[in-house]
């Protein structure tokens, strides 16, 4: 508790002085954003002073075990009444994510920073089977080249952080760091590209990012530095470019469904919330029932020509020889995946890990090690555990024993399933000798007795049946807060019922920017802004039916023609 | 060339203005360093610029192959007269590096990024096998945490790059990129030792770092952003961080000269060449023949309690119940080690690349493909052809074939060649006939017919041949050119003729600047400097000799007692 204060602490005087200099200089919107943040955080550290002030005072075990800075085990927020701290606690009790002293970055400790390596393997293997390759660009980016794409830099250009200073030295021009790399990459593009026979590109790099944004920071979720892969590609003619967005969006959404458990909404993004600079955006949205809001997973934007004129990355046509520029695509995935598990899976026990991404799948404990077992009873229950994992090793299943005997079975119980380990094995010394042992789901919470015979297919089975039910779980979720709307007042009350809804749209950004100024409502939420309003999340590729000659866009007042419905929602 | 020359002016451009603003500012040491490099840029651009007059005007047609920007095959420097110019057109034709905009950053292009992949995954398994896991701490430091260890950020402070700017604001406190981590992950470290269990700590992270010098930059060898992994562990005890130190140095060993077939001498960094802030380097040096120079090619730290008094990583002794300081290890392998590849192993055809790190290690090409062979014959040899790399993938051999019509066997010979694909396969018409190939050797041109049956095996056998092959030609260099002197006058005889020595040394810092100052020599060399004195590299686990009581300290008037053979020799 007394950490949380000092933290909150800290943070108050960094934002303060942000909100100084921000002021000073006259910087409106990001001094507003600022100081939404500043009051959130001086209201939570109201509370906190307050709750502090009514616990009791600390007994002296209770002082000691401050001092050494012990860990409380469990969870001491629910997820349906405090979202926010939930997570935060989640995240760290889990060991995902060490808070760090520069205001949006996180440390990605091995527990969370594992889950993105198996993304990246299977992802990294999928696209290399069509021909993309890796490599890496600089992080640094010059003015020039930012500048020159204009739509595009428009839009990153309040975000971008910008070095100025080598040691004491002054830079000559500053330099900025990559938001994105079209920028960066496209300039070498125009290089290659002498001819149709250089095309297509195919190339993708794993890299981190910066984005400085002033925005409340959410660890995974909204962070200023963040991990990504982006794959930027381009092509002599346009079909292949558009074969290869949607081909990419279907990879994205494997990784959503297929290894993390999560449904996503396939679909392609407003006008107003496409990528800068792009033709148009496809995206995969996935839900947060808890917050009721959307959360954009990953995109595929198709770029059309509008870098390759301004980078000149172009080609003689062998037929017609005419000039003719490229096609391109950039598309991206993030850490924010990883935010997306805990808020979609986790529970109030803590986080709960898909199989197919859990480093460790299965735990092993041994319970009922009491002083009265005899020293061969207790060594035959210990080699047992280690058979069964190096069984289970064999069979690819990634599972661990906890043999540590300065920890209790139940201590053992409530960090493991903090850490949202898919399956807990208990074993003690009456099961050696039944043969059999304890599997308990970390999902449902079910007990199930296995037989060490055969226990291999039993636990490779019962890991596949977490997964599905997982996605089923969360799948129903998204389901059930699905709603279609026809006006604006049913969209507005069912946005306060938690709701994503699909509405007949006009498609204009005037339109959308109504939508979303009238939808936000005055109400302080847990987050302390108002409540948001609601953004295009995307126009779903599945439409919930035709438009009719007699829909009307949801847009209050607006009297263009519907022209598709798109799905709106709160959003992160 | 006209590229060249366009090129050049650029740079000269942008260095200017560094210089100009650095005399402003009274950075005698930096402006130097940037007056130096300026100087050998315009000389290069005076050449540049008489060659091009010498030239003739070109041909109507060699102006359309200019103004379509066909790169032309071949490289027009050697390694014996030219080695600079040598080494930067072997990078770009042979598909390593693009030039970018930004001073001292380069694209590592697919071709070398695939070897920085290889290196990368052997030497990822290794860690893991002794407990280390992956995580990802920021790339932003405060400067409070930066500046923790006193002697450390002294030796790095000139060179951290500092972000002031977010858009168009300036940033209430200027926040450093990690030039690398051990001010970074340090202060988590605190956090997360409570108890002597909570030891040892065994983190690595792959990732970029910035070091922004003013010193002459060079693709790969000295890059202001580059990539690597960091190890950094915390041990309750110093025998397990003594070797750890140590098994690291052999892991890198290893990757030089398992997998890179790079001979390396195992040491100690002196004195005044130690890792700052850090009790002792450990160190292993290559050596690049053609200039005579030898290069670090990865580092292994002991810390000793130095960072942990400072972070405060302690935990209370659980015997005398006393507080204790963590032992600990920073280890880092960089890109640097495929510029040493090409300095190392490229002869006047372009790259040659070890088997081990070859994306692609055998690449077969039809010849004898006339106007007249029939349409079957030329069938079959196309199906014999792409029979033959599937055979070879299936048996693990990265295989592929280049069966481009629009390019002559000549050009693709060429092509390969360049970028250093350890065997060419050669298949005509009659080949096919004969049931036979022929293979060539890229590291030694040699020529040899293989039999169709058996194919893997021969191949298989020849590609570790070659390995091996390349890695004892690279040993011969280095011990052909290393010398031991007693005598001062003779290390700089034995330094003119590029040669790397041992001499006994007394270990002092003032001693070792008095060595590299009195061995430069006041000549011009290539890069356009006075030539550089020597340093010292490391002192070699296996000693030359034993000190003998009559043995003098090399250093010019030392009347020290030596301590140990060092090596000396001029440096990348």
């Amino acid at each position: 508790m007394a950490d949380v204060v000092a933290e909150l602490q800290m943070n108050i005087e960094k934002l303060e002085k942000d909100f100084e200099k921000l002021k000073t200089e006259n910087e409106k919107d990001k001094a507003n954003e600022v100081k939404k943040e500043l009051d959130r955080l001086k209201n939570k550290l109201k509370d906190q002073q307050k709750k502090q002030k009514s616990e009791k005072p600390l007994s002296n075990q209770e002082q000691d075990s401050l001092a050494k800075k012990v860990t409380r085990l469990g969870l001491e927020f629910t997820k349906e009444e405090n979202l926010s701290d939930w997570y935060s606690q989640v995240i760290t009790k889990a060991e995902l994510i060490e808070y760090y002293d520069v205001s949006g970055c996180y440390v990605l400790r091995p527990w969370s920073y594992s889950i993105w390596e198996r993304i990246k393997a299977w992802f990294d293997a999928e696209i290399k089977k069509i021909g993309f390759e890796n490599c890496y660009f600089p992080m640094f980016v010059s003015n020039a080249a930012l500048e020159k794409e204009k739509s595009h830099i428009a839009d990153f250009a309040p975000e971008v952080a910008w070095v100025t200073k080598s040691g004491t030295t002054e830079l000559a021009e500053p330099i900025a760091i990559r938001p994105t790399s079209e920028t960066v990459m496209y300039p070498s593009y125009a290089k290659w590209v002498q001819s149709h026979r250089d095309l297509p590109i195919k190339l993708n790099q794993w890299c981190n990012v910066v984005r400085w944004e002033f925005k409340h920071p959410q660890p995974f979720l909204r962070t200023r530095e963040f991990l990504w892969q982006e794959g930027h590609s381009a092509h002599a003619n346009y079909p292949d470019a558009e074969k290869e967005v949607y081909y990419i969006l279907d990879l994205y959404a494997s990784v959503y469904e297929d290894l993390l458990a999560i449904p996503v909404i396939k679909g392609k993004k407003t006008q107003k919330e496409k990528f800068a600079g792009g033709d148009y955006t496809t995206t995969v949205e996935a839900y947060v029932a808890a917050s009721g809001r959307g959360i954009q997973a990953a995109t595929s934007h198709h770029l059309g020509q509008n870098f390759s004129k301004m980078f000149d990355i172009s080609f003689e046509d062998p037929e017609t020889h005419e000039k003719h520029f490229a096609h391109q695509n950039s598309w991206g995935l993030t850490t924010r995946s990883i935010g997306i598990i805990v808020m979609v899976h986790g529970d109030n026990k803590g986080l709960v890990l898909p199989p197919k991404i859990a480093s460790i799948q299965v735990i092993v404990i041994t319970c009922g090690v009491t002083a009265q077992l005899k020293e061969e009873e207790k060594e035959s229950l210990m080699t047992k555990c280690n058979q069964l994992v190096s069984t289970l090793k064999k069979a690819d299943i990634r599972a661990s024993a906890d043999l540590r005997d300065n920890y209790s079975p139940g201590w053992k119980f409530n960090h493991w399933e903090l850490k949202g380990v898919p399956i807990r094995i208990e074993i003690g010394p009456r099961d050696v000798q039944k043969n059999e042992m304890v599997a308990v789901r970390r999902d449902t919470g079910e007990k199930l007795t296995i037989k060490f015979d055969g226990a291999t297919e039993s636990i490779s089975a019962l890991l596949k049946t977490i997964q599905e039910g997982m996605f089923n779980k969360a799948k129903k979720e998204l389901t059930d807060n699905m709603a279609t709307c026809y006006n604006f007042d049913e969209l507005c009350a069912e946005l306060e019922r938690k709701k994503i809804i699909a509405a007949p749209f006009c498609g204009e950004i005037a339109c959308e920017d109504q939508i979303k100024k009238l939808s936000a409502r005055d109400a302080v939420t847990e987050e302390g802004g108002p409540a948001m309003g609601a953004k295009g999340l995307c126009i779903p590729f599945q439409q919930p039916a035709n438009i009719k000659e007699t829909d009307k866009c949801i847009g209050p007042d607006c009297t263009n023609k519907p022209q598709f419905f798109t799905i709106f929602g709160r959003s992160y």
